[in-house]
């Protein structure tokens, strides 16, 4: 795998580099006059808390247009992902095909926040098994099962309770454990 | 890799499921009254045939609505490809990152061909080697060369030149490759 020169590291996008949770709270709130917070959210996800009445405002919120493409980034993501690029190969693996109408707004979001991203090293996928990489670095355990390489688990409200796998809090901790004496 | 029970296959999308380079002929057979057929293009692409003032017009093609979305079954796939997933984990693994406007309809024919295809076993890339399997087959040598496991040629008119890797030439030699004795 690779070029012999670098390890290979997948970075997941949703709740990685983007801050999608951000985004779901921001609609849920503005409609519904609440203030649901991530705090509010651990071990938790936020189809949970709502009323069962409202969790199809969830969905709809993640298949209106501009969703995707207007996610923040997730703070502290930039330069350290930059940096991450010029030590390892770096793929951008995003299980895009829960919601196949984000394909163009996930790719437009990628080509705005990073724009030198190569288009060849972006991969929209279900089961990230399929995953070629030394490490993944994900906030939904479920795909570091079949994973070949080691999977980092990247905290979100949602996996709090998660203990089965190493765990980065923040983006100052991928460059702690990629980046270290750089 | 995969669950212990059955080895996994990539199948490449365009030129090996799906007969791309027929709708690339009909298109500018079309608009340009010519009769280049698949025997015409033997080593060579269908891009280094045309006059220069023509080439954009391929990517035209590409780019516009429809083309992707009804592009034919590569003849003889359909049966086969259905009896490797009965035996092998089979993902299909498409470079849909050359034309991001073929997100959408590749992802409609793929749902349109093999309506019970699992979205989990979708994979749009770039650069091939960041898939995890033991076998690809693909028409293009250029995804062999990092790829972990073993790669197969399956054969198009511009590959017929390339000698490195085992070929396939249709996909009776893909049933006699992977189900032989089934």
């Amino acid at each position: 795998m690779g070029n012999g020169q670098s390890k290979r590291i997948a970075v997941d996008m949703d709740e990685v580099l983007a801050d999608t949770l951000t985004q779901f709270l921001s609609e849920y709130n503005r409609e519904f006059g609440e203030n649901i917070t991530k705090a509010d959210l651990v071990a938790r996800k936020l189809v949970e808390i709502v009323p069962a009445d409202r969790r199809a405002r969830l969905r709809h919120y993640a298949l209106s247009p501009g969703f995707f493409r207007d996610i923040p980034l997730m703070p502290g993501s930039r330069d350290v992902f930059s940096e991450l690029r010029e030590r390892y190969e770096v793929f951008i693996a995003t299980a895009a095909m829960e919601f196949p109408s984000s394909f163009n707004e996930k790719y437009a979001w990628i080509k705005a926040h990073f724009p030198d991203f190569p288009d060849s090293h972006i991969v929209f996928c279900g089961d990230k098994s399929v995953i070629a990489a030394h490490f993944l670095i994900d906030d939904s355990p479920r795909h570091f099962a079949r994973f070949a390489g080691q999977g980092f688990l990247f905290t979100a409200p949602h996996n709090r309770a998660e203990n089965r796998y190493p765990r980065l809090n923040n983006w100052a901790d991928v460059r702690r454990q990629f980046l270290n004496g750089e």
